[in-house]
């Protein structure tokens, strides 16, 4: 069992959603921080980073939103649905737009493909997590 | 002249909205954060801190939430109104929530009503840059 | 393998420590700032919560060094041993100040039972990459 | 008066340090997190963005230390002075390298003739605030 799942567990107050589905999605938010904060820092070094210039900066807006987000999931005292949406909804954008333009340079990058995976994860548990909020 | 404007001027790319309302934005998600930080702590201190609960953790969430955007909003390379509507729309959201929530505690704790001041001009400056960015 | 491993080896850039060291450390960064996060919100909204503040604001510190230190190490692009040293250093401190105020609730809230070990793990992993960068 | 001065003030906790230096020190750091975020990525929309990449490293790493550095002065709630004390080491070390990286760019970049300047203001205040604290 890892430490997020724990943490939902023992929080006294009770979660929006069911617990595999936030689990998955706080879990998805860290991951695809760690990786975008990394992936722009690969195409840094590379030596078409000019290239690379969108690819990075979506990179780190990505990074930033999926921690807000991963923090505001990670609380479940006084939730608050509208919160939850919008930020949900923002994760889900940064991450579709970051997704698909690590997919442009997968094929020269393995950094790229890597990130591409982690952001299109976490843009599914974003979706996932806004299906199940009430309405 | 601070440092925010001086530093948007002198980035190579263009902003995708003109100067002041950029600049205004980016300093009230700055100023916000700050003050919601500082709100979560000072309510965390009070004797009361059991009734304060709800405003701290949207004191926090919108922390994480003005922060992102603050990062985002300070971004001209590669710009994307995509990414920028929704971490505005976002924003204006937690800062609402949480403006709200300090009001209501505002007769009562200092630190609230002007934490209160600061979501409402935050919330106020990305309403602003959603009507300025195109369509 | 995890996103985390594959980042740090297709990075164009050598990392300064070898990589298990440096990706257990990343992965226990990251972790144990999610940890914090939900551990900071679980006690405010326990009944005690009054005794839970030095908790709490502990726990806000701790995970804000963590997301910090977790960024820092997942960048290998010109990477500055005084920058992470004195990042490791902070974070190792923020760790073992959480650590120990969490293992005071332990037995009380299993929360910080949870959140205890997730500090101590990451200790630990900051004064292993700490060991292991060239003097 | 600034909000940030609010804050502080408002405070049921007293600081640990007089209130100008910690005020100085507060917005500081969230200023010069604003200037590294931003001369990152105008940097990375320049033609010789190659030649800027320890730049842009160090700005991502300064701002990301500045941002939590913000966060534990902005808490006076059980405020303890070994974490204050690794927390401003690291922010001071971070400014001082990003501050002379920029230095080196800032006749060919006003950004980085700015953001310096961020850097040094943010070092000095960052030494003050650890001058005075108490032993």
């Amino acid at each position: 069992m890892t430490h997020t799942q724990q943490m939902v567990q023992t929080n006294p107050s009770q979660a929006l959603v069911d617990e595999p589905t936030l689990v998955e999605c706080i879990e998805a938010c860290f991951d695809c921080a760690q990786s975008c904060t990394a992936c722009a820092d690969a195409c840094l070094g590379e030596e078409d980073v000019q290239m690379l210039s969108r690819c990075i900066r979506l990179n780190l807006d990505c990074a930033d939103v999926c921690e807000a987000t991963g923090h505001i999931l990670s609380r479940q005292t006084a939730a608050e649905v509208q919160m939850l949406r919008a930020s949900l909804q923002a994760c889900a954008e940064a991450c579709r737009l970051c997704g698909e333009e690590c997919e442009n340079h997968a094929e020269h990058h393995e950094h790229c493909r890597v990130c591409a995976q982690a952001c299109r994860r976490c843009e599914q548990a974003c979706n996932n997590v806004l299906s199940a909020i009430p309405a």
